[in-house]
């Protein structure tokens, strides 16, 4: 993935909360990025419509894009279903022929389409379809429970609350402490920044939980630490199966809860939903219940995403779920992720006593 | 499917609880089964292995079963993962060329098979993989809350433990009492009695809960109750996210709680397990918080299944049960389902007549 440039496609999408896969190769590989397509937003930088990014221009066209010389192309939105929209088809071929490979993290595996593969056949590009699990995979039978490193899982309270990112900013800090991690990718993006993992939304239902446990049991090779990037929530009407299956395949030691502050309602963002958020104390509690039927669990603290609010109002969300909950709260974004890495520290100390205690 | 002569594969594996797919087809379609082909107890008839069944032959070899003139093979077995033994493809290439169909719930499709498919094709013959999903489903949006009829999902305390054959009890005595039932197959072998349903099992993780959803929807039309075939179970290590999915997605109103008597431990009753079964209420509060979170739902009644007690002891076990919990208890096999059917006409007519109340 190093040495290349990404030219992202995010057609009527792009923004802060709409374009998840883009947001976050932005926020990771921003060095990499040549350009991003969006006719809504074309002529702005991706700064003024993210709030990061800086210069990255977004243009009209894939014509524009291609001019700026990428050599992939990355489907940059994750929607509804994860199914290729129409009309990208035609600009799929395009980019193609103009010699660049193509990155999906779409459910419709893009190496499926005959039109796309054959034209990568005869151009001798390659498709990166990032969702596309394995081969084979086991069920999950709890050996994730008996791992050396401390298991760290981000959960949330809705889908794209930040459950990738602040994990990634856990990670990050960690790593300036001399602590040995693993980031453990469970969703395309992951996958993507990372260069390995499994989708685990993608994999047949029986076996969630047993790529769950196979990503654990290959992150914890040689890490102090093992940090999983938790997918959707365990109240989310349509994704709560992926959620309950990661959380008993990966037999985390800890959790991480995270939260979007001024989100009301669960549920896709573009639609109304019916769905209140309950108080994030209900969701500790929810968490930590069903994940202990397989293996015992506490929450460390608060990841909240305050990209909405001022300054002075997102320090006061962070201190009110703080408050509710009896445990520390920061947005690891905007913020130090400090509170939430101390919390992991002190967490894994006591999690190693206990171990020597039992031995 | 009728009209037709079944010679059922479980060589190795037939028994009252590890042949899960033959039993509950010889159950519900006795007249149509022509033998059964396992070489661990060749020469008993059904009857002595599974207590019922009557004089259905069981013979050592394929050769045998063929004998018997049977025009379709169904694999009468699901292992764990749900692979293919490799000297069964032998087997079905022989069947095939005695003129059989082939019907599967094995996760591998035999379709896939290049061996078996080029047979079947040659022979003129059908293979049915019965878990191979839709191509397309949705992504569950709570829309299973809104439909009119009474919607009941068994649940479990783990897997294979009668959550499919109490809910089909419970039909038959509803259809006695004139009133219009639906039974919604959710895997393999309930698609194979009812002749449609998707395996929720089978599907792309994302879309468990949508799969779930379609099938509630499609199942309401002309039915007063809607009676859902239950799956895994919310605290196995492997298989609780499907369980998890099927439980939003199907938006139940009332569950029943199925277990079996003598089962201490989760998982599969061929390992031994480190995850003992917590008490029956316990499940009830899981159960009832977990779906509650996206549709409020209550527990009618606790199904037993007692099939390795003496009768006085099932009758103890089932007082047992209904003392812990507060709920009427029965074995709806072995005893009539009617305490748990008084349950769901109790249930429906106060779902009515909150249903008046709210309109």
């Amino acid at each position: 993935m190093h040495g290349t440039r990404f030219l992202i496609l995010a057609d009527g999408e792009f923004g802060p909360l709409t374009s998840k896969t883009a947001n976050s190769v932005i926020r990771y590989l921003p060095d990499r990025i040549a350009a991003v397509v969006d006719r809504a937003s074309a002529g702005q930088t991706v700064q003024q419509v993210l709030g990061f990014g800086g210069a990255i221009p977004i243009v009209g066209s894939m014509r524009e894009g291609l001019a700026r010389k990428p050599d992939q192309v990355l489907i940059g939105i994750a929607p509804m279903g994860g199914r290729l929209p129409d009309e990208w088809r035609d600009w799929l071929l395009e980019a193609l022929d103009a010699g660049c490979d193509l990155w999906s993290g779409l459910h419709t595996f893009l190496s499926d389409e005959p039109a796309l593969a054959a034209r990568a056949r005869a151009r001798g590009r390659t498709i990166h379809d990032l969702r596309r699990p394995p081969a084979s995979l086991p069920v999950a039978s709890g050996r994730a429970k008996e791992v050396e490193p401390y298991v760290i899982l981000t959960v949330g309270t809705d889908c794209n609350v930040g459950k990738m990112t602040s994990q990634l900013q856990i990670v990050k800090d960690l790593n300036a402490r001399q602590l040995r991690t693993r980031f453990v990718a469970t969703g395309q993006t992951g996958i993507m920044i990372e260069g390995w993992g499994i989708a685990v939304d993608a994999v047949v239902a029986d076996f969630i939980a047993g790529a769950a446990e196979w990503l654990v049991l290959e992150g914890s090779k040689d890490a102090d630490i093992v940090l999983v990037e938790g997918q959707g929530s365990l109240n989310h009407p349509g994704y709560s199966g992926v959620t309950c299956g990661l959380l008993h395949g990966a037999c985390p030691d800890a959790l991480i809860l995270c939260h979007q502050a001024t989100r009301e309602y669960i549920g896709d963002y573009r639609q109304a939903s019916w769905l209140k958020i309950p108080p994030l104390s209900e969701y500790v509690r929810l968490y930590e219940t069903v994940a202990g039927f397989v293996h015992p669990t506490t929450t460390l603290g608060i990841a909240l995403n305050t990209f909405d609010l001022t300054e002075a109002e997102a320090r006061a969300a962070c201190d009110a779920a703080s408050r509710e909950t009896g445990l520390p709260c920061t947005d690891p974004v905007r913020f130090s992720p400090a509170p939430l890495v101390d919390a992991v520290v002190r967490g894994r100390e006591a999690y190693l006593a206990e171990r020597r205690v039992r031995a």
